[in-house]
């Protein structure tokens, strides 16, 4: 089966560039980074045509706590400002590690990381009611900068932000022309939310934290995806998770994971936006009914997946 | 005279974001900023296919000075990533502000800020004498890390870095792709330094700083632009500078320049850069002879130099 000129989104979890043990130095995440590109490169050699995001939770964690730490002599950035920081952290780390294994593979593509605004509402619901914890955890309340929400957290307290949904991805128009030419790295971290200014003021940047897989899901949709890949530190989405009825989903199709869903299958912050994020990328396909797959799980089993043998593959 | 569709480069001092006397905190980045792009803005309206590049060197010192500051906490990157983290954080604060003024001229033009990495030679002479100082001082030599070359500074000692040649711009390719559908912001700082690895390796990055005139001037070339625009902090070009006799350049030949320069008149790591960069894009013109044009002057005088009412143009 030809697969050439079809688009396929790929988004790669934060976590998975820095796993459980390591403290995110360079050479860890590089390898990680390198690891996950060996498997996302075969999707280029096959003839897609390569969307690329990814998550930035502990990278931008860092980027906070040495803004935090240092903030007696370098003026901290707000949080959008780091996001945008991240992603050209993570974008290059991408574009370089990819390229390398392009080029053992005898292919010579362009490869851009764009970075990427995403338009929030500012009367989104999320602004009153912060939940996404966010870096550094405090010690003392009154270590926190004034105004922050904070919540409980093991070590004190932490500050939580506003997790509003994805509304407009700024740079859609640019990612859309530059596709046919590059693969395109785009949206880091969910994009660096901004909203409309008051009066004249245009976009100006707000402190939030958008969720990356919902922001894949936008992205699959601006470019049209034929496929929505969600890698993850899983190998696929599981029912009754930790319990001991647990089981593994493999193929499903959307009225069923939507039960699932509504059943309170999938956790919030973890696999619950991955299925939403899904779930949304199937619906927004009147057209081209049956045609739109999303595959959800771990960097190793990519190629398996693409050929239906591992992972949970949604479909319509 | 119609100039539609005639291809510019913009290179933007870093130091102009943040002023003498100034700390460097967003809002004030954000305002000299938007003043800058306020001009750039313009270029668009009069019909030219504007790329723009930035220098990044108090913004990259602020974030080498983060991690050092925090380095117990957060394993700290090396300069090469900071460098990408710096052009994911200029690169943002360009595309938001210039999409804000464009917007209120009526113009709805993408905008992409482009990661980008510059190749150089390991056997580029800078490598064996490192002179570019960069980041913190340090008050005492076992402050810092083992194996860092160093100079001393007016408060103890102060990391340098080699200064090599940009041999070639490795997303060259993507940029001239982009040019024709959107607004680009590449190269910034000078670009990420990257080497050819050993043996399979590909590349990886080195750290160092590529001058950031040089790379624009480079960017220049593989864009072919009809025009490079240096924007900086003075009016114009001086001869003598300092000096009684000091004077300003107004418009002056290559080979006229260029014994300016072999007479010294050009600080080095200052305005010397600067005119070499003009003078590699002059002569770099072998088909399109007399039709090249650089423009060195400050951001309030773009307007006027365009129009050869201001600033040091520079032909051949």
């Amino acid at each position: 089966m030809r697969k050439k000129h079809r688009v396929v989104v790929v988004a790669l979890g934060g976590n998975a560039l820095i796993k459980p043990g390591e403290t995110g130095k360079l050479p860890e995440q590089l390898r990680n980074m390198d690891n996950a590109m060996k498997h996302v490169a075969m999707l280029v050699k096959r003839g897609w045509k390569l969307i690329l995001t990814h998550g930035n939770g502990p990278q931008v964690g860092d980027i906070l706590l040495q803004n935090e730490m240092s903030k007696n002599a370098v003026p901290p950035m707000p949080l959008y400002v780091c996001v945008a920081e991240s992603q050209g952290e993570i974008g290059y780390m991408i574009q370089e590690t990819l390229y390398n294994r392009l080029h053992k593979l005898g292919i010579d593509k362009p490869i851009v990381t764009v970075i990427t605004q995403v338009l929030v509402d500012r009367n989104d619901s999320a602004f009153r009611k912060p939940t996404k914890p966010i870096g550094p955890h405090y010690l003392r309340k009154s270590a926190m900068p004034r105004g922050w929400h904070f919540m409980k957290s093991k070590m004190g307290f932490r500050r939580v932000v506003p997790s509003p949904e994805p509304v407009r991805i700024v740079e859609a128009d640019a990612i859309r022309k530059i596709m046919d030419k590059a693969i395109v790295i785009a949206c880091g971290g969910g994009g660096v939310p901004v909203v409309r200014g008051r009066g004249e003021k245009g976009l100006v940047g707000i402190d939030a934290v958008i969720d990356k897989d919902l922001t894949a899901g936008k992205l699959a949709e601006i470019v049209k995806a034929d496929m929505l890949i969600i890698l993850t530190d899983v190998d696929a989405v599981e029912l009754n998770y930790g319990k001991p009825n647990q089981r593994k989903l493999k193929r499903v199709g959307l009225s069923e994971i939507k039960k699932y869903y509504e059943e309170g299958h999938f956790a919030e912050g973890s696999m619950g936006p991955k299925v939403e994020a899904a779930m949304r990328f199937l619906e927004k396909d009147p057209k081209n009914r049956n045609k739109r797959k999303v595959i959800i799980t771990s960097f190793d089993l990519l190629e398996k997946a693409i050929e239906d043998k591992a992972g949970t593959i949604i479909v319509r």
